[in-house]
């Protein structure tokens, strides 16, 4: 354990990471500005959290993770230790059910840990505190996708559909997409991961190699459109189309849409966003599909999806830019002509817009190690039967997204904004 | 449908009930004074609803139930007609996960209802108006107790144990309360029930006539001293007990204690009130008991619960006073020993203090009409399944408590502020 | 305890006990005997044993509660002893997927049991012991019903339908019922129970008064032809005819027919019964309906379930004679004309055919003593949430069935061949 | 499709085919020679079969994917065609309450099948129909170990422990097993997966390349004595060596030692087999462990669970034997100090005794072809949430295993023989 403030200066580096923890910590606060005191405190899921839940726990991880390890002589109060720490008992049935701290009780909270913080980046950080604070600046971002998430079933749930957002305004769906097609890729020897000594998850480390066969991957994310033709051709009614347990679940939670799709069977349809419900648009990529219904979709165009490898390897060299949370979209974008056609050969939507299910179970990358894992990072409890998403999407912000950063879901969960691009063998 | 304003005159009856209504009203928002805005937005338990719901609830009840039906013209707000309707489908699962309307736009509805009813008993009122109106003061009284238990199981199970009101001290625990004896009814042939021309609800209807046998009642509850040792001696570890679904429940949900005791194992233990966590009070009655828990008890010590009829027997002709939540005590009190033992010779705490068990299940009364169910009745729906509790409590207003008054939750159920009284055959 | 054998002689009673023991044992193998060794095995309900259970458990009973406490000296096997007990822990799941004992082992220990039983019949018994003996086959006789419901269910559930009798012949289907009408009774103090004297369970004692109200009561149960007008004028979708829990349980089992009955909604349909799929007869009365059902067809009809001093109240002084298992049928009969009708101006189908849900919930009667108590009594642990019904059934031997039999269920609960007879108050 | 009888002479193959297929299917019927025809009938667990319905299932497999597509004229009887196809709704629940078809018409419905593909055979086999055949032999085989895993859930969970086989007795366990230690493989580009013309499963398809690092590989599975010191050590209780759904599974199913083993914890215990109940032997396999526990007792011993291409490059060639369901042992046998120490230097028990669990989901192999599908073949439905097992067990017949063959378990299962075999990072 190294402390700070032991006659170390504050470097120049220390103060560009001081100004990106302030900048992640007023986004966060952004994030809540339009909302009012009493959406900050339900959940309405079992996987969902409240906002300000969110609020309380980000704070928490540096508390827990930064200053008690780093600051010597920290001390945190007893009573709010355990409170935003997912590990405590009950944690699970009663976050979305608290009526208190109250959300300026939490706003206070948020100041105090910040102002600790500040001071000790004026102290001067070691190495091993500034991996922290760097770490803990990604949880901050990865929690900020998941509080739209939570907030977009909140209101998507409710009888009056509030929107988040109601001065926004989608763009860029004037234009029909390009065609669907397939990208060629070699294969054979690849790496993938990430280096150790940059900022990311342990997820993605380490960079290793791997072996392909030759694949396509699509263009571009399937659209509404699309998803629309496999709907009306009885996809999902079809069981030869989905995986068995994609069936039980298409028929234990009677999905027959994705999952903010209103009325889609007796005209165009409403979907849910953000900025409320609002007509579904079949330009735009289909978003809110769970694993099952990405993999059915495939099977009936007779295609795959891709492995994590294959994505990984068509994104790199690829600039990570694209309609991200920054954007203030909250909605995805369809894929433009321009940037898919002609300018730019490579796939379009590869960042942003929307999460892609791979075919990849999530799991630990060969050589892993559990001595070398970052206190609090969520990435590498490797939880069973979670699948790979990739690439990123319009509530994440840009920060958390690399060409190797690894999202893992639960293949029924749609509460993420979750999209679907397709792949297939190469046969020649 | 008798319609008012048509050139009656406010009777002197009219503007008593008018008084009343509005000293209901103003009522429920003195009980969510102390309190947060986010304390009004959750529930912690699938049968428990949110402040904020009871607050729009009854507020619709009026609407639904009197402002419909007889004041001419009125036309709800079509978005909001059905969201505080517990007949709405999702009602169960959403009601405590809703942010929306928030509680500024719950309180603008409350006035503007209460508004259109004030012109309305301006106008004068026909006499099924006013039956729906002294009804409507019935259902509001009793949201009141549900909203503060409803409160109780938020704080008491929330990591912090907030208090309701902390400023709160109880009194009466001084004395050792009289010993425990049993009071001689003769029986034979009784009536029960509210003769139908009175305030009330439907269920207490008609008075009929009953065939008792000779009965001994309890002079007063039982105490959490008894109840102690109950627990010490293995009552909830010892199935010859329980009934045989008591068993079961008790296996299931792991009791050990009343519901709201902590740490009663290992030396005098705390109970949560809505005063806060308080120490366990030997002397106060046992409170937050199933009737699974009440019913082991009294075999444990020999004896029985009483049916309703004879409690309804026994409180015949005592005057309806206690500790009700006008009290605003919020907590049982001891009896005393100058109101059981000298100076009153008939059974203490009979009304309010506690909800007392009864082995009677709820069913109809012999002779009960449908047809003449007042609208909106929660009394009349008759689910099965559960038992008659009477007297009322310290948290329920006293308007809401006669010696007819029956209340009814099932038989697992340890959310409403609940104790025991004692019955026994009269063998000789 | 007493114990047999000390010099007493066999008395005519004892050998007439004697003879009433071996019968109904015998009855019991009789059940059984078309049977493959294989339909002894499996139960295909959490709340059904199977056959083979049902021979090892009533024997078990015998073993526990005669023998154990009145044969001097006698030890049962240590292996068995608890393995048919309905206290042993997994009994629950694991009833319906034992292979051993097999069938030719269980029928070997009804032999041993029976044999002993025999030497202490020849030795004489003593009053206990007598009891004891007495409420045994009763015992067994509850059990013989048991077996064939559950038979039934695994019949009626299995895909190829097979039929426990393929020789039998219902009869009686060729007249029409005689109109329902309403028997007029006065009501006023009625004595209902059983003298504890009698043969019978220890929920019928003791004999105590009531106090009624004038009723109706109808001259024979509802057909399966009246049934079906219900379910053809939408009363399985309309909520307001039943109960809260009711609709609950309509939704959640998707509820559109009695148990038993198929494809009713093309055309006549058929339904299932032990004899094999059999086309749906609308003289006969309709079977294998909830507690739900029943009271909603009432509340359709503008009627309501009896109350069971009511049911009694009619009973008192009729014969105990009617369509039970000893005629071999096991399909309940239709009303006859002459006996509903000319000769008999009482209420028909009071005893045997289908038993009665009554409006009554099942507890113990008012004075009932636990310490009079038979060990081993299953109807007096008083299991809440139950409804009693009235009057055996076509699978119930006759010496189960008296005028004061109370049967008790859960009101979701189709098992047992369960029927409808309509009541009313009597308005004048 | 191609038909039998068209002219071709049964050839050389073709009578090895057949003596195959008589061998696998008399190979059956010998696994339920030692049972009571009651042991046919239930099923003790939601995810085993019934013995019965084993024997009707493979029986179903041959007349589904081999008669009716591959034999001119062949009409299944009509009312069995669905009975036994595990896709029929009600599979699930229903397969293990089945009474009926008796054992007996299960026998003729087996011998008739049989005559009839054994005339095919004798008339001469297309190449389609003679790789249906062979398919359905490893069909039949992988099912005799699934017979004999429920059967062992079906005794072990019986209140009185019957044994299959009473006059079984284990051997080699005098000995203590070799040391453990590791074996080392340099990784680097590999092969895995079996060649598309041999016999076999589909999701052992295609042959593809693989990237490994270097690796250790154990030279034996783990004992019954290192896994009690993980027990004695507390592993069941701490939190921090489970995967989180790992932890979860433990919680809820309240583990505390293999699922076979009986108190354990007050000296050596006892673990229920198919020779009936024995001591717990040290020096033995652990077995019955799930992928969680296997993987937490790794974790314990700071090492991991193989890849699957780790465990498929380290029995590259191998040769395939061991203790199989053929050595009648029915129980693991301990590691022999000679096999794994002089004589044979590669790893130990590599095939036979236990299945191994893999750190690898199971999906589909790079390039597999939907449309190659076998009809009928079980592995390629893929399933997620699966980990891969290799190896065989002491259960399964020699001729479903292979240095390729993938069984694949959901991660909390117990039901199968399965064990542990330790692998770790070379890190040098």
């Amino acid at each position: 354990m190294d402390t700070p403030g032991d006659g170390r200066r504050s470097s120049g580096a220390g103060r560009s990471l001081g100004r990106r923890f302030r900048r992640v910590r007023a986004a966060t606060l952004d994030l809540v500005a339009p909302l009012e005191v009493e959406d900050l405190v339900p959940a309405s899921h079992p996987n969902a959290s409240s906002a300000k839940w969110h609020l309380g726990h980000t704070t928490w991880w540096f508390e827990r993770y930064f200053l008690e390890p780093h600051l010597r002589g920290f001390a945190p109060d007893p009573e709010w230790r355990d409170l935003f720490d997912p590990g405590r008992r009950g944690f699970r049935t009663d976050r979305g059910v608290w009526s208190r701290p109250t959300a300026a009780e939490v706003g206070d909270y948020r100041r105090r840990v910040e102002d600790k913080i500040g001071r000790a980046l004026e102290a001067g950080l070691g190495s091993n505190a500034e991996a922290a604070l760097r770490f803990g600046i990604q949880h901050e971002a990865l929690h900020q996708e998941l509080l739209l998430a939570d907030l977009k079933h909140l209101f998507g749930t409710h009888p009056l559909r509030p929107a988040y957002r109601a001065d926004g305004e989608p763009d860029g769906f004037e234009d029909a997409p390009p065609p669907l097609r397939f990208l060629s890729f070699a294969g054979g020897e690849v790496r993938i991961g990430r280096f150790g000594t940059d900022s990311g998850f342990g997820n993605e480390t380490p960079r290793h190699r791997r072996f392909l066969e030759p694949f396509g991957l699509a263009n571009r994310l399937v659209t509404n459109g699309e998803y629309r033709e496999f709907i009306e051709e009885g996809g999902y009614r079809e069981r030869s189309l989905w995986l068995p347990d994609g069936w039980d679940a298409c028929v234990a939670e009677g999905w027959r849409a994705p999952l903010y799709w209103e009325n889609p069977h007796d005209g165009p349809g409403t979907e849910f966003t953000l900025l409320g419900p609002r007509p579904i648009e079949p330009a735009a990529p289909v978003s809110h599909v769970s694993y099952f219904e990405a993999d059915a979709f495939a099977r009936w165009r007779e295609c795959r999806l891709p492995g994590e490898a294959e994505w990984e390897t068509a994104a790199a060299g690829l600039r990570v830019e694209g309609n991200f949370a920054e954007s203030g979209r909250l909605v995805p974008r369809p894929a433009s002509r321009d940037r898919a056609g002609v300018a730019a050969p490579g796939p379009a939507q590869m960042f942003g817009d929307l999460w892609e299910w791979t075919r990849s179970p999530h799991g630990p990358y060969p050589g892993y190690r559990t001595a070398d894992r970052q206190p609090g990072d969520p990435t590498t409890g490797f939880a069973t039967g979670r699948q790979v998403l990739r690439g990123g999407s319009c509530l994440a912000p840009e920060l958390l997204v690399r060409e190797t950063t690894r999202n893992f879901l639960r293949p029924r969960t749609r509460l993420l904004p979750t999209g679907i691009r397709l792949a297939r063998d190469r046969t020649h």
